[in-house]
């Protein structure tokens, strides 16, 4: 096994055993991305140079940090000082910020090297990145945080960072067969990440297991008064263990949902009956009819503050952003601030509905996405299954359950009440422990 | 000195100590209130038998509430389950809701006893109620807590709530001459109270003194779900006391804001030199050019929430709305969702500004209004002292410093940063002392 395979925690416990050490590990990390990223297009940035020196200085820190000497990747809508930060956009080409986001600058305090940026869509939305599905060529890794996902996939790196505002760390995650955590709204700084819609984004953790999640996210944990929109923010109790007690699952009915494949199916219904075998309690959940309005009201949100965001590039000459793009500026210009505003409403409402229905359970189980993903590699995929959970701001991970014949991955999602990342962690441990999965590399390279 | 000239915390003092009962205390404001209300018009509702039927059941709990028997009044667009709720609108006449607000229901779960239904402008918007001002019956009393503001100066009650969306219990607190409290944002839930725009709706309250406002407010500093507004909640820090040290205050220069009397002017000055004579450093503090559109906030946010709440009513026929919540509709159709949302980050980039600039003082002393109240009872005056401050969100405080050649109230307002409202009370509490006020009660009756 080479250093690169280890998780997060794994190559901590490794360099600690002096199996091998943190320069070792980094720089297996280093020889897999320069194998496959030839193939893989997963990275915006990446210069092996930058990686070494990080290392250096977060080796000759006094007091060492919780992710000391460990490569991170980053998503390319997130700030990083000195190096490109190109947000997937022809308008930011060759943009290099002064300051660093607050995730970033963060993770540097706890002594993580930022081993590269991660390529992302456009801003973020659909217009498509370079990357390709690491199980299949052919196929999308899914968006936004698409590079990220295929870079954790493939051993590039143990962990990185990824958005999500509708469906953008989950999708892809599930798409790439791997981890990917969307904690509570509010509960990760935005500061110095360029936004999509501020009322629906999040930051997102995708790794390889559900602890090496965790614990990024638990370093991230933090409330910054530069993120301007004065949320809610959730209490943080991390950290978490695996769950002593077999968990009560609502299995959510999505029925309503359509489009979801018979694979992705079939892969719900074992996953519950290997729960329920482990002495899981898992009960049918269904919606009531008012969440039907959420992919509206994630749209009129999404629509209204993304135009705001981006008009000014729609009055430019040559214009250098996508069809997408302009079109959401169109459609957020026809946004009334009455419709604007009885979304904010139904966002809230829904949430709190959402907490009622959740009242008895430690997690909900409901699909990813809608099966494996897409071939092609100009969409991205349907964020349909995420979107609720975006627009709830509940906590959300997907892990990896099986394979489609296609040999294509295939997830579950786990979701929680708002501010309950704790539960959910603790109940995907569990989850991840039944499903009894073993790691497995694409064949790539 | 008769019961109803006390305090809340004096009536219970006097309560304790044998001097009188509960019932004596209610039935002198009872008595009270005959006396003044044929001139003053402070109240939508009162009924001695609804008073006097809670204070059995009130004296009856086994654990007394820390507002045992003690009468409060109730601004009427917040709902009183079983009593008349009619929020100042012909619309809402005979209205009675079968549910209580949720400020209502703690108050009674405190052993408060509901006084009676204070008079509003029509919505807490700007059609005038018919109360009078209590120093002089052909001056506005101003709004929109019209009723909650001359009941408390004229001892029908020791305290009573009100709300503020621009500056609806500051103002009115001041041109009556009483202390006026509207706390953080976000601090007590306004579940069950008709809206102005919910990003500026704030409860408030209105007492004779700062230590009974600040009972009153801690009784009712919590969190419920049910205001669906999922806005930042400061942490609750009480109960406070009067502070040892004096404070340092920053004396804002309102030159920009034009309008102030010279009345007004040397009761800030003369408060300044009070304050600086007991030890306090007063130093002056200028806003920075972007609060200049602070106003327009305001009203960017207010016409669009306004609209949003009431726009039912335009399309009636016939109507039963002023002409003031007409022309709100109107304007509030005008704003885009762009020009909305740019509010509101402006009003969090605001906030954040502010918080910068008070980091080194304890509170801000300004004007809680132009001067004394204006004559006439249709124009309930500016709120442009107080816009800001609730924009901000920012704790506020008014007291009462002095009389105008008219015989009118003049009164200074105190504001510290969003969250500190232990800070600002504390600060409230020393200036009060220094101040060496005598609670007048007006003349009539």
């Amino acid at each position: 096994m080479k250093p690169f395979q280890h998780g997060l925690i794994e190559a901590q416990e490794a360099i600690q055993a002096g199996e091998y050490s943190a320069r070792e590990y980094i720089e297996s990390c280093i020889a897999r991305t320069r194998a496959v990223e030839p193939h893989l297009h997963a990275f915006a940035y990446f210069d092996p140079q930058y990686v070494l020196q990080q290392l250096e200085a977060s080796l000759c820190a006094q007091v060492p940090g919780r992710l000391a000497g460990l490569p991170l990747g980053i998503k390319d809508i997130i700030a990083t000082a000195g190096v490109p930060t190109e947000m997937g956009s022809a308008a930011f080409k060759g943009y290099v910020p002064s300051q660093s986001a607050w995730v970033v600058e963060q993770l540097k305090r706890e002594g993580a090297v930022i081993f590269g940026k991660t390529a992302t869509t456009e801003f973020a939305w659909r217009q498509a990145a370079k990357t390709r599905n690491p199980w299949k060529l052919s196929h999308t890794p899914g968006g936004s945080s698409s590079g990220s996902a295929a870079a954790v996939a493939l051993g590039c790196v143990p962990a990185a960072l990824g958005t999500q505002t509708f469906g953008s760390a989950i999708r892809p995650a599930a798409y790439c067969g791997v981890v990917g955590f969307k904690p509570s709204f509010g509960s990760i700084p935005r500061t110095g990440i360029y936004p999509v819609a501020h009322s629906l984004d999040h930051v997102g953790v995708l790794a390889r297991s559900v602890a090496d999640a965790a614990l990024v996210a638990d370093v991230l944990f933090a409330q910054d008064n530069s993120d301007f929109y004065r949320h809610e923010k959730p209490t943080h109790t991390w950290p978490s263990d695996i769950r002593t007690t077999p968990p009560r699952i609502a299995r959510l009915d999505t029925s309503a949902w359509g489009d979801m494949s018979v694979e992705q199916y079939a892969t719900l219904e074992n996953t519950a009956n290997t729960l329920r075998a482990a002495g899981a309690i898992v009960e049918t959940l269904k919606l009531t009819a008012d969440f039907d309005a959420i992919w509206q009201v994630a749209n009129t949100l999404c629509d209204a503050e993304g135009s705001q965001v981006n008009e000014r590039f729609a009055t430019e000459s040559p214009i250098r952003v996508s069809q997408h793009i302009i079109d959401m500026i169109v459609r957020g210009k026809q946004v009334t601030s009455a419709a604007y505003i009885r979304a904010k409403q139904q966002q809230s409402i829904l949430a709190r509905s959402f907490s009622a229905l959740l009242a008895t359970f430690d997690a909900v189980l409901t699909a990813p996405a809608a099966g494996e993903a897409p071939s092609g590699l100009t969409n991205t995929g349907d964020a349909k299954f995420c979107i609720p959970f975006s627009v709830l701001g509940a906590p959300a991970i997907t892990l990896p359950q099986t394979f489609s014949a296609n040999g294509l991955p295939l997830g579950i999602q786990l979701i929680a009440d708002w501010g309950r990342d704790q539960q959910l962690i603790e109940t995907a441990m569990w989850v991840e422990q039944k499903l009894e999965r073993t790691i497995r590399f694409p064949p790539i390279a």
